[in-house]
């Protein structure tokens, strides 16, 4: 007999124990009705692709990031390390093949190689949602009440859509004079929230001096209700524009949805990435903001310019299901499922195992989900683990209740037993009892 | 501007398109619902795990398949080839935090660099459930009622579950004096339905010579019903045993459930695989068999020996996806999913666009998936989306409607319309459209 290997996973990795993954299978079905509601489809594309592909625009950060190597054939390729490369890669291939305007979901792992030191992972799961195809207000506004009816779903009732517009930002920086030092200007922007504004002005004044750092810190002040604040924005950055036309439009269908609460005008929500150019969101819960954006995205100008010659304008936002998860359970929202089984038939006598099987059978038949106990053991034992699985009753018979023609129903919350004469019977008096 | 990037997937890897993909997810919250109803709990495991621990038992094939890689720290990684090693390693390191017995599904994909012109995919998808920490009849019949279950609720209503058991055989070679040579002669009856008779005969002499070659495909033959055969089995194999007994006791569970047309003792299918050591199972569709096995699997005594020296015996079975959704499109039993869009909200003029997402929100709020078609475009392309969509209504407002205070529900099969004075007016049509 060898040696034990020592049984463990890699750093950055997890194992989802069975409540763990019901809490996130809860998550994604209730996430999956939502996005069908509105009519998102699926997709699905595979974890490994060329390396080329994959990379075709990433470098720095994320080129270190990416699970990389060469297969058995010989390629170079690499695990996804988020769902829009993939997305993009997706629509050039198949746009022959693809109705637009395109509404995908996907919800699936990604890896990245990340410094498992600031408690992050290097598998973990994206729910994206885009709308490929279109540039319009309607569907910028379908992402946030898309957002909106997600966080309803998962019984949070109190979130906040922060809502900015890159284009606004832009036409400021270009009356100011910055117009060349907008991309750094975006990032030292977005940092903001987490480095507090002393931090922000110094790092704004080196790139471009204190009267404009002054300034960008009053353009970026957070406001005092959107249309107040989108009429301060659109003041500072040089009059009525589409742009801040586009944020208007946006608000004006929210709250024809009754949603105009949930929107905040945020000036200084920036999305630090290059690749937004247009609208962009980040979702906080009001309860606990500082774990940060739970649903993130904005519109880009083209997706899929790396692939095809064809403009692929779209809009879209992505979950972080961890940090959800994380959220979830801090306001105490987490999904509560230990188990799926409502009745255990209790095996208290081998010779009557046919019988428990038949009376399973007949359960599940009327729609209960039953499991009959493998094997003898002590009663208390398997109440036990019908409590370790979250069943409601335990179903028994042994030879006295078999001779009296009895089975007995066993609450096992009340601890209390009723006695019925057949599997029907105990059915009836359970779905009565669930009314 | 850079050239563009041809955009193509690996070989033996594929692109999900919204049609296929949604086919998959009906099929997969079918078995979900099933395995729920048998009181089966999820779990996942990482899709990267050490080399060592994934490869402990593998060889040959097996290891020439797997994507194995140095990952950035220098580790030797490689990607699950299977569902049952990561299960192994699970059960082993989370044994303190787990009850017994332990009942998992698991669904999610794996990868194999397997030739692909012998029509495999190097990702696909597994569906495995097992019963972990008993070695009972009643856990092994669970997983024929379980795979009896998922097929009835994939609307396959004719399947034969086949059924043997590797200790009768084995008893019956050490009748015959062939002990030693058990596992080259399973791999070879294993084959026979693919080889023919001739051909087995021919490979059996030559391991055990012309006589024994007789006498085990006369122990093979396929049989005149359960329990002829079995009995027939029994008296080959040396008489009634502990074996031959579990086989019985599966039947008579079986013949208690309904269950006893779908069940077929076949003492040719052996599983090739060293691995199992009590029963087995494979699952063929009756309206087309020769696609082979779409569910197979069986007992095991010993799960994760490599990792923890605690014994955990177990069954169950893996169902393959893709042979299975490959089948029911074959026997038009696949889902005909084309969308999860009940009405669309036709975009007729950008200035109601306010009221069309209005609209959509008080479909939506009464249950009703409804899109509102984000731009404006011609009637006759938003009609053809909508049916690309699977969209069984559109809903119109132009300003003519808009001055009349009516909505137009267009029924998109009939290609009639009918006018409402308000969304609720035409949702409560809807409903009593439905019932």
């Amino acid at each position: 007999m060898a040696d034990i290997i020592q049984p463990r996973v890699l750093k950055g990795f997890r194992d989802f124990l069975p409540q763990a993954e019901m809490e996130r299978a809860a998550l994604l079905e209730a996430l999956t009705t939502t996005f069908r509601s509105f009519g998102y489809v699926p997709i699905d594309t595979p974890v490994l692709e060329y390396a080329e592909i994959l990379l075709g625009k990433a470098g720095g950060e994320t080129e270190k990031q990416v699970y990389r190597f060469k297969d058995q054939g010989g390629r170079d390729v690499a695990m996804r390390f988020d769902l829009t490369v993939p997305l993009a890669r997706f629509m050039a291939e198949h746009a022959g093949e693809l109705y637009l305007p395109f509404k995908r979901y996907h919800m699936a792992k990604v890896w990245r190689g990340e410094n498992t030191q600031r408690g992050r992972y290097r598998e973990f799961m994206q729910c994206d949602f885009d709308i490929v195809g279109v540039d319009t207000a309607s569907a910028d506004f379908d992402i946030v009440a898309t957002i909106a009816a997600a966080m309803k779903s998962l019984g949070v009732s109190d979130s906040t859509i922060h809502v900015n517009h890159r284009g606004v930002f832009n036409r400021f920086l270009a009356r100011a004079g910055l117009a060349e030092k907008s991309v750094e200007t975006l990032r030292i922007v977005d940092k903001q929230s987490r480095i507090g504004e002393d931090e922000t002005r110094r790092l704004l004044a080196e790139i471009a001096g204190d009267v404009a750092a002054s300034e960008i810190l009053e353009f970026i002040r957070a406001g005092e209700g959107f249309q107040a604040t989108l009429e301060r924005m659109t003041r500072i950055a040089g009059g009525s524009n589409p742009d801040s036309d586009r944020l208007s439009e946006i608000f004006d269908m929210a709250d024809a949805c009754g949603l105009a609460s949930v929107l905040s005008l945020s000036p200084n929500i920036t999305r630090g990435l290059d690749y937004y150019t247009g609208v962009v969101f980040e979702t906080f819960l009001d309860a606990i903001p500082e774990i940060g954006s739970v649903c993130s995205g904005g519109r880009y100008n083209d997706l899929a310019s790396l692939y095809t010659k064809q403009r692929l304008p779209g809009v879209g936002a992505a979950i972080g299901l961890d940090r959800l998860l994380a959220a979830l359970e801090a306001v105490g929202k987490a999904g509560k499922t230990i188990g799926y089984t409502r009745v255990l038939v209790v095996n208290a006598e081998a010779s009557l195992c046919t019988e428990y099987q038949a009376a399973g059978a007949a359960m599940r038949a009327a729609g209960i989900a039953c499991e009959v106990f493998p094997e003898t053991r002590k009663l208390g034992g398997q109440y036990a683990y019908a409590e370790q699985k979250g069943a409601s009753f335990a179903l028994v018979r042994g030879s006295e209740e078999k001779e009296r023609g009895i089975w007995l129903l066993r609450n096992l919350a009340g601890r209390t037993n009723a006695e019925y004469s057949s599997i029907e019977a105990a059915v009836a008096a359970m779905h009565r009892q669930a009314q």
